[in-house]
């Protein structure tokens, strides 16, 4: 069933419960070790060939459900103004943290042609494709985003941007409102360019307290997914650490609600409810364990989440570097079997 | 009211919310640095002089409801037979990560006297303290300690450890067994030695699944907590992440209960009930915010736990380095004011 996946985002009857993973491309893959060795991480994303071969590697080595555009939830901050390197094994660095009023303003609300290598790598991946695997676009949320630019890179507890948040909220009101409006039409140029669902990353948003959330994230969110919703591509809304927001992130949007292993699937559908998709829930580290725990892990969210209902199985978080690519392989196959109907 | 904080804990009623903060001794604080300027921190640790000297500071300082014994975690694994060094601005780095049976074998179940210097520390706050504030005593719960020991220091996702428990879960089981084994008899010498309440920080927990935590970790805090409670000591068990875990936290023991700022008051009490107390939850980064948004946070905390319940005002992690100590006392002064009766 090619459209097992989108079917399931829409919360209609299913064969089998659909699979993809997060970071399906990546550093766990032999194929893509050897295109890194050449390039850099950003020139695979600037070159739609790259990108394309890259996307498609794990649609023809898992028989996943969704192929994932191959990019990162950064390249619109660097158009609009603050570049930034990959550090070896530090991740992403910025040149200058944004941490003022004055730093907020010298930012560019983009028109999305200033990253149409993005556009060209989905048109080129739509093709390659030819209607056999739906592709999912992607971006970073603003709080996600923000964390990044503020701090500078990667950070322990988000000092910075909380800072600025209770010290300065119309200044950090004014930055998420500029990364949302920059994503809501970068979004919107996916889908416009073929992407068939999208998936908004919040990974860091499990920082904030509800009342957090409530006072400095939701409205940009929402200013971004209402639109979106308005093309009828499934929306994907994903954070970690969020067992305490779930509720908060389903009224801010999408259609899907990613869960992270820290909540039982069976706990996230009471909560949520029936009228959305939920997409998860295996931590990425029990894809190397032994066969018989991860199908009784696997078992578990099957279970919990309920048969007939939305359910997109995934990952709690991505694939990491050192995973074996027939253990993926096999959680494939084995929840396509598992939940054959 | 001298026994505010332990009377809170007991659930009965009280003057005022008890308030104490984790971390109240710490390098946020000038006369703490000036000791750090000539000593290590496993010097204070093991010199009951300047442990004693730097676990008074706070509450001469602030006017907190409690003290707490000036210690670190580790202790107890360099007598076991794992030690480590504070490497700079990196924390704890072990000599020789464990990760085998074997290196689990070798580890030494040992007796609190090892660890004599923080008994002796004990004997000495509370002649200090003089009846006037209680003293909490604390251990790190085992599968904290167990991240530390086996990732060889912190870690992001405890790939190590989670690697232990899926692929060789007697070995994870045997290191659990001695490390809560230790934590247990080194709690019941503390509270010999005179604590009052006792802490066990299981501060890197909310990175498992509750399916995990029931298979791999609730037993080992039983062991724990089931032999602590019948000294009839308060006993505080906390941690962080933790949103999807309180239940099972609550089920495995503590007669309070530690909320991090994620989850809010009024949701840990419906969803853990009345009869234990609750710890919490301020967000530690609060604490320098405009004073009119840390009242209506406070005001928040306050609501959210409900007046005559049990409730001990903390942070919902350790205080930060840069935090100014002013706020601190004004956090303090500010709850004891809007909470009084």
């Amino acid at each position: 069933m090619w459209d097992r996946f989108l079917r399931a985002c829409r919360r209609e009857p299913v064969d089998a419960t659909p699979v993809w993973f997060m970071r399906q491309a990546g550093r766990y893959m032999a194929e893509y070790r050897k295109i890194r060795e050449k390039h850099t991480l950003l020139e695979i994303c600037k070159t739609p060939d790259l990108a394309t071969e890259v996307t498609l590697q794990p649609v023809r080595a898992l028989g996943v459900d969704a192929a994932i555009l191959f990019a990162d939830i950064l390249l619109p901050l660097e158009p609009m103004g603050a570049p930034f390197e990959f550090a070896a094994g530090e991740g992403p660095v910025f040149e200058a943290p944004v941490r003022t009023a004055a730093a907020v303003e010298r930012l560019r609300v983009i028109e999305p042609d200033e990253l149409d290598y993005v556009l060209r790598a989905i048109r080129q991946i739509r093709g390659e494709l030819d209607g056999k695997t739906p592709l999912i676009g992607f971006a970073g949320a603003p709080f996600t985003l923000a964390s990044y630019v503020v701090e500078g890179g990667k950070s322990q507890n988000y000092a910075n941007a909380k800072r600025m948040m209770y010290d300065a909220p119309e200044t950090w009101h004014a930055l998420m409102h500029k990364l949302s409006e920059v994503v809501r039409r970068y979004l919107r140029a996916q889908v416009d360019a073929g992407a068939q669902a999208v998936q908004l990353f919040d990974s860091w948003v499990g920082a904030l307290s509800p009342s957090d959330y409530r006072d400095y994230v939701a409205v940009h969110v929402r200013h971004i997914l209402a639109d979106i919703e308005t093309t009828g591509v499934p929306v994907i809304h994903f954070g970690t650490g969020t067992a305490a927001l779930l509720e908060s992130m389903k009224e801010a949007g999408g259609s899907v609600i990613g869960i992270d292993w820290r909540v039982p699937m069976e706990q996230a559908r009471r909560r949520l409810g029936a009228d959305v998709a939920l997409q998860g829930n295996l931590d990425p580290l029990l894809l190397p364990a032994p066969r018989s725990l991860l199908t009784r892990r696997i078992d578990e969210i099957l279970a919990g989440v309920g048969p007939g209902s939305g359910h997109v199985f995934n990952l709690g978080h991505g694939i990491l570097p050192d995973t074996p690519p027939d253990a993926v392989k096999w959680v494939t196959d084995t929840v396509h079997e598992r939940s054959a109907r």
